[in-house]
């Protein structure tokens, strides 16, 4: 397979601002052009815009917007891993050759209509994301004898690494009493264990081999990918305490890389709520099922940045369509040493876990210097 | 390039009925299934959704319903040529190495919100479609001396082809008096010049080449693709009596299919109003400029099926989503001898045009045998 390196990144602060979309897709864009004075826009024959807005015609709006006549042109969703989506076919147009250079951009607005699950009554009366989070937590809890105490580990060190990120949403640190204190959503979930909606943006550059060795001399290439969809219900899950999509995912995402889990010096994970992060780490393997916990525990009081080091969705904030595509810019800075008070200690490689929808469906990206 | 084939299709009734969105997408892909039992679900590693619909997370609900789980799956949305976007796209995975086969399902309901561009004010005061297609009408016929009888002929035409598909919205022929005397929208357009918004899906698979030719013996090959999008907003458009867009997209697809356009035995073309029809023609090189109409006549007069066989979207209807998805599946059957009272004598190449928003954006394949 053909080779497809990342040269360029724009990300803007995640705020509860209530700029259109076009707004929010244009100044992440505007900032990566800004950044990457070397990245030629003539030279952009693909643009795909990641979102769940509802808006129609973004990618022609974008292009129009930061001056590119693109070839391929359009729209990608798949609610929270649009970003990681869209990555991905980036990366198809590029390895089959129909393109040399792609922008992605993802972009949502904090009332994002992607939130809210109409269709499915499997998730609860209210359809809302937070019935399926209960449950998985209760579960979990339950399987594995943890305490609501320990889950809160998970936000309390997610808000403590955000303070490192000027972008994220998250402002100020929190105890596990804040967070077992904060506002009782469900039996088994707290509002500070859970990520919150926001607007944000996020585009990234990915290029051919060729161009991305011209463009820049730390490209970051795109070594593994693996992505499954298991069902669009949440009562078709499997497992309540385990998330099979994302150990596919991972998987293949690692066999393609020729890579083990082990091997993997810094991640992102899909964090959602509190309980996704030892459940994601376990079912991919970077520890036994069981003992999410403890390695969130380890690297929480050893202050190790390695997992979710600019603060996970709940520390970042989560606007679907460009959380992927947030998180795959973290990585890029981690093996480009450029994450300043974030940084993990000289990282080769690098992994990303989006998913969507109770783990119905996972994107893993493996990535490398 | 990796040849990507096309070995099966699902196609259904454009209607007015009322079905959810899911229903369309279902039944497309059903008869599909159907239809081609060596199909082997378990293949099928991709499955993308095109579609203007505001629901969230179609491709994951499509696979559970269909009963597939595959690796990757998304929405792709561009407008009126979301279908092309999303075939292009299915090439690109087959092409690339991610996936060896894909479903590719478009829909749309009646009443699409992709019918109404909210953000575009240079299109007129109701943000219409007719707007656009309103001042395309009057300047291509002062251009060419072109009179709206002239125009007429491309519904009469297009309404008269689409009586011999079983599939199309169109029950009934017209004259060329039925059409100027038909409900008058604006100046220069009427009622029976549109295409009209309807229901409708329909399903393709796309295969790589090794996999293509174990399950059919008569797979048709995507030769050549070409896409462009020149702006999103319609002031931006260099002129009024030709579609940039698609010449450059035909271009392309026909140099990448190593083909020229007099070899074209038979073509779809995005007939969104009358007189996208002779501009589109005269833009790709099918004619000279201004000759379109003489084009369209004589085939009209010879009871010549080579443009439009399935009646165009003006007979079809226009389900968004669905439409590009439709006019291949119409060239995949007339390269394969099946399409019956519409069928063109022994064709060994066709084209697909495909294009939205005054022809802002446009794809173009190209298909053989």
């Amino acid at each position: 397979m053909n080779k497809v390196g990342i040269v360029g990144y724009g990300n803007t602060p995640f705020t509860k601002d209530e700029d259109k979309i076009e707004s929010i897709l244009h100044k992440s864009a505007n900032q990566l052009f800004k950044k990457n004075p070397e990245i030629d826009k003539k030279q952009i024959d693909a643009v795909l815009v990641s979102t769940n807005n509802n808006s129609k015609y973004l990618s022609p709006i974008l292009s129009e917007m930061v001056g590119i006549q693109p070839k391929i042109a359009h729209s990608i969703e798949s609610l929270c891993n649009s970003g990681t989506n869209s990555i991905v076919s980036a990366f198809s147009y590029i390895s089959s050759g129909l393109a040399n250079m792609v922008l992605v951009s993802g972009a949502e607005r904090f009332d994002s209509p992607g939130q809210i699950l109409e269709w499915d009554n499997s998730r609860g009366e209210f359809k809302h994301p937070i019935f399926w989070a209960s449950i998985f937590s209760k579960s979990y809890k339950q399987k594995f004898n943890v305490s609501e105490e320990d889950l809160a580990i998970v936000s309390v060190k997610n808000h403590k690494q955000a303070q490192k990120n000027p972008n994220a949403l998250s402002k100020k640190t929190y105890s596990v009493e804040d967070v077992i204190n904060s506002k009782k959503l469900t039996e088994d979930l707290r509002l500070l264990d859970c990520s919150r909606p926001c607007s944000g943006g996020a585009s990234i550059v990915l290029a051919s081999e060729e161009i991305s060795k011209k463009i820049t001399d730390t490209p970051i290439w795109i070594s593994g990918i693996g992505q499954k969809t298991t069902s669009a219900g949440f009562t078709k899950n499997e497992s309540l305490f385990s998330m099979n999509s994302s150990k596919q995912a991972s998987e293949s995402a690692l066999k393609m890389a020729n890579k083990n889990i082990s091997q993997v010096d810094v991640a992102e994970i899909h964090d959602a709520f509190s309980v996704c992060e030892p459940m994601a780490l376990e079912s991919m393997g970077f520890t036994n099922q069981g003992e999410g916990m403890s390695l969130v525990k380890n690297l929480h009081e050893t202050n190790n940045f390695k997992i979710n080091s600019r603060g996970g969705l709940i520390g970042c904030g989560h606007p679907l369509g460009a959380t992927g595509i947030s998180q795959t810019i973290e990585i890029v800075q981690q093996l480009q040493q450029s994450a300043e008070g974030r940084q993990v200690d000289k990282p080769e490689i690098g992994l990303v876990h989006n998913m969507s929808a109770a783990a119905t469906s996972s994107t893993v990206l493996v990535l490398e210097k």
